[in-house]
């Protein structure tokens, strides 16, 4: 399986990258593609010990940013690593393509340059979020939409199952519907109109889910339009790394709570990495003709490797046909 | 000041609520008239040795639920609590009602029975919520009005500014849009609109505020539409509650961690009260001719009583009149 890496996207890029691709390449088997400035991905690997020389490296001129606008930076820079990169997986030179770059750039290339499962409406990006009883749960569509039509829920719902069911493992997940209450009639239109759809699928619907339910694990798939699902995931992980941030600032104020900490330290452990969403590796955008996948923008190698792995799994579950199948 | 406050509102009515009418009474010289079950009141009164003699009682024969609908409850249910005090509220038989009842039945019934200052187009509901440095911010609008137009933005601007400023007593607050972005182009057409107007405005606006950034006090009001200020609120709360209570899990799990929890008890202390929305003492229904206030569903007595206190400020500090000059 050959994946193509976009090397410059990401906090950590091009070190933290080609130390996840390289480890991943070892223990997965894959062929890797790095795809990057040649002179600033070399330079990196080698004042770092990085083996890269089992990868193929592609040389780009530009480098989109996390600043830059999703709307029109894959045309005013063409040669950039992602630009470039998301071409050469059209073109079949790839099985898949990864990166931990601008999100919005992604999305949007996913449509225009990688385009869509044939009835797909509009591809989703679809974070995978852990809950407080040790899972996880994908939110989608978290911003690749801001505006959504019912028919774009219901296929955010079906493509998220596929994903949850063939990659994360989840049997016959539960799906529900992003509302301000559970009872059917909550919402606006938008809402009630997807309601009736999901109801009518073959998805186990488990009806409206809120927001503060989440944590506990209310569903495996949570389906909203664009705009809300952003602002839910922003506070979902905002607020988690605020509190935790919290806890640990009192627990090392001062001796007696560095003692305090000490005593705890294995289950603190446990709970941080519960709820450590570099366990999930990132989002796939679900609705692309070939995976694309988003890994975490500050990731570092061992996220970036999970993120491979996650892509790998994507592409060997043939969720794109399984899509392709339930969309037509 | 007179204050009509539903008796029968709020998962601890009635007893929980007339303990906090009495201590407020005491310590704030407040006239309280509590409207309920004149038998189901006394008789909690009784049994628990609360003095409610002081206060006036008027027997309603309705308990409207948390389940009851909010648009139509008011009707069906004529000699409910809440709808009999607001009805007294409009006629001037109080000077604020507070009910830790039915939040959307009491959006409703402020807009309905108590009516609207001139010049509002719509009552916001308004929760005060805490942030992790140590102060609060206000979500407006949080779900009386799922739909909202950009002027109604701008009118929950103006009175969550007049609210934080004349009785949370924060200077010139500072005006947050909820959007999924920093820069001025993110959003939807609603958001572009209402950058406009308060961009025009002579509030403090400070721009777009991702909810990510509400922990760390972005702002001081966060101008959202209901629907997505519903789910931000609901994710807020959903997540912090669940994180303590795994956190709390935690520290009682063995006997090596309640030694931990025992040398850190007083931080621990300080975080969760830093971090308690009964401080703030719950949201008040921005945009009523009066002062409509909702405790706090699971309000215990303490929060009650801080309830009414924001309640007396928000009375004596006229905000009522001020959102009138406002938005004339």
């Amino acid at each position: 399986m050959r994946i193509i890496v976009d090397a410059m996207g990401g906090d950590n890029a091009p070190l933290e990258i080609i130390k996840g691709c390289e480890e991943a390449r070892q223990e997965y088997g894959l062929d890797i593609i790095l795809v990057g400035s040649e002179n600033i991905v070399k330079k990196s690997a080698e004042e770092n010990g990085v083996d890269i020389s089992k990868m193929l490296l592609i040389n780009t001129t530009e480098v989109i940013s996390a600043d830059d606008d999703p709307q029109s930076v894959l045309k005013s820079k063409p040669d950039s690593s992602m630009t470039v990169a998301m071409k050469m997986l059209a073109d079949g030179e790839g099985d898949a393509f990864v990166s931990a770059g601008n999100s919005g750039a992604l999305c949007v290339g996913g449509t225009l340059l990688v385009k869509r499962i044939k009835g797909v409406k509009r591809p989703g990006f679809a974070p995978v979020l852990p809950h407080f009883n040790g899972g996880c749960f994908m939110l989608v569509d978290a911003g690749a939409n801001l505006e959504s039509r019912p028919e774009m829920l219901l296929q955010y719902a079906i493509m998220g199952s596929a994903y949850m069911e063939k990659v994360m493992g989840i049997n016959n997940p539960r799906v529900g519907l992003a509302n301000v209450g559970t009872e059917e009639h909550k919402g606006l239109e938008l809402q009630h109109k997807a309601y009736e759809l999901l109801k009518d699928s073959q998805l186990n619907f488990v009806g409206n889910v809120e927001a503060r339910d989440l944590p506990y694990g209310a569903c495996d798939v949570f389906v909203s339009d664009g705009f809300t699902g952003n602002m839910v995931l922003k506070t979902y992980e905002g607020v988690a790394k605020a509190l935790m941030g919290k806890v640990k600032e009192l627990l090392s104020k001062s001796a007696k709570n560095k003692l305090a900490a000490a005593l705890i330290i294995s289950d603190l452990k446990t709970l941080v990495k519960e709820f450590d969403y570099n366990e999930y590796g990132g989002a796939p955008i679900m609705g692309t003709a070939k995976p694309v996948f988003k890994a975490h923008g500050s990731a570092k190698a061992r996220t970036f490797k999970n993120a491979l792995r996650l892509t790998k799994n994507y592409v060997d579950a043939n969720v794109v046909e399984e899509i392709a199948k339930a969309v037509k």
